[in-house]
């Protein structure tokens, strides 16, 4: 098989390129074809769909394997890496995108915050098929094994079958030795509570640290991701980049008649 | 009236606190009601949904004008000031939130990328009916006047009539002496091109910069928000929080069979 008709795959993350996550992405991920990685050069997450636009970005190659292996680090957001690397590294738009794999869940409202589905969506508003994925275990040393598994699968899946435009993938997989199986639902409804500890800084100044409790707003909904990474199955929720409210635009249609306007 | 029937109204943006922007917005939301700025302590544009994980944040009280308006400074990002600002400032949940005036549009794709529109849909998660207002002009003298007047009309109304529960507002105003109208639609769908200006620093080393160009995918859309803009009109746009592709759940529902599983 030629070059040429190889997968391009760009994967990234938003814990930097230096995370066990990502490298155990790689791993599972090369077989599938040419991989080229664009990942913070130091970690990045909370990052959400953040873009850097007061400062320049830098890139700096840390190994070309050939061309079937390159890694990039660069001193920007998940979103940056995704952006200069279809924008400037990549030969063409690449056939997959894969962000991951999150030390932590970025299941429910997390969606909104995190660096890792925020690189997912940068890809799918490219035009990308593009997935992300998370496993619900902060530690620097967690076992990536199953969500390599399931990561790798859905990657095939993708490869195979292709994503509509304006949509992505958000896979989350639970932290225990043999997931049970995947369920394909949606973004469970939460916010997080109690998000702030004060501490005193050496001078007796205040500072907050973000903590929290997620407060699930529907811990029955069978088809919420919450459940099925409660209940020992991966999750996986289809995202649209699109966050139109359609079905309140007639509701409020009439707010173009007020007074004045 | 008493103060404990007065609306409590939360304001931020991602300008920071010293903004033109907000400033007008204050001066314009004021007589609604008791009103709390709780906005960044300098520029954080495009800072989407972010949240900062890793440092701690600090708040600064820079005006107390005897319970009707209140002025914090926040270290963090625009959703970092809305949580702190509900989670630690205010006595209460707040009636509404407002974040702007931005400096520069936030239509189409921005949503993704604004920190304006990210503390607007952290309001709505938290369950606080949310405005994000942005007039389409970056400059900082810029004429916030048409925006604060519709801003305010909005504003009013949501706090007359509500918002559904997962839903927020995206306000655009378009920058001419006199707008036509409001014109209630659509996230317009498309992209951003040619992303990065390259240039050497000092030592010839290479740094990218933001920029590029707006891909407008529906040109034509009469419904979308590019459109409105263009023509002379103000866009307003709800948009949900929960992002899940509902309609494209039960097409990739038989992904959970996939061998191995």
């Amino acid at each position: 098989m030629t070059n040429s008709k190889k997968n391009l795959i760009l994967i990234t993350n938003d814990d930097g390129v230096y995370a066990s996550g990502i490298n155990k992405l790689i791993e599972a991920i090369a077989p599938l074809g040419e991989v080229v990685v664009v990942a913070p050069d130091k970690p990045r997450s909370g990052m959400s769909g953040a873009i850097t636009c007061a400062n320049p970005i830098r890139v700096s190659l840390l190994k070309d394997d050939e061309k079937d292996l390159k890694i990039y680090a660069c001193t920007g957001t998940p979103v940056d890496c995704v952006k200069i690397g279809t924008d400037r590294l990549l030969p063409r738009k690449p056939d997959l995108l894969v962000s991951g794999i999150n030390h932590g869940s970025n299941a429910a409202v997390s969606v909104i915050y995190s660096g890792t589905v925020g690189a997912a969506i940068e890809g799918c508003i490219i035009g990308i098929p593009s997935l992300a994925v998370s496993l619900t275990d902060n530690s620097p040393h967690a076992d990536f094994g199953e969500a390599a598994k399931f990561g790798k699968s859905i990657a095939e899946k993708i490869l195979k079958e292709g994503l509509p435009k304006g949509i992505c993938l958000n896979l989350n997989v639970p932290n225990i030795p043999k997931v049970k199986g995947l369920k394909v639902g949606s973004q469970t409804a939460g916010r997080w509570t109690k998000e702030f500890e004060e501490m005193k800084d050496p001078s007796g100044k205040s500072v907050y640290w973000l903590t929290g409790d997620f407060l699930n707003d529907e811990p029955d909904n069978v088809n919420s991701d919450e459940w099925a990474l409660a209940n020992g199955y991966a999750a996986l929720v289809p995202l649209y980049i699109d966050m139109t409210a359609y079905g309140f635009i007639e509701k409020i249609k009439n707010w173009e008649k007020i007074a004045g306007f």
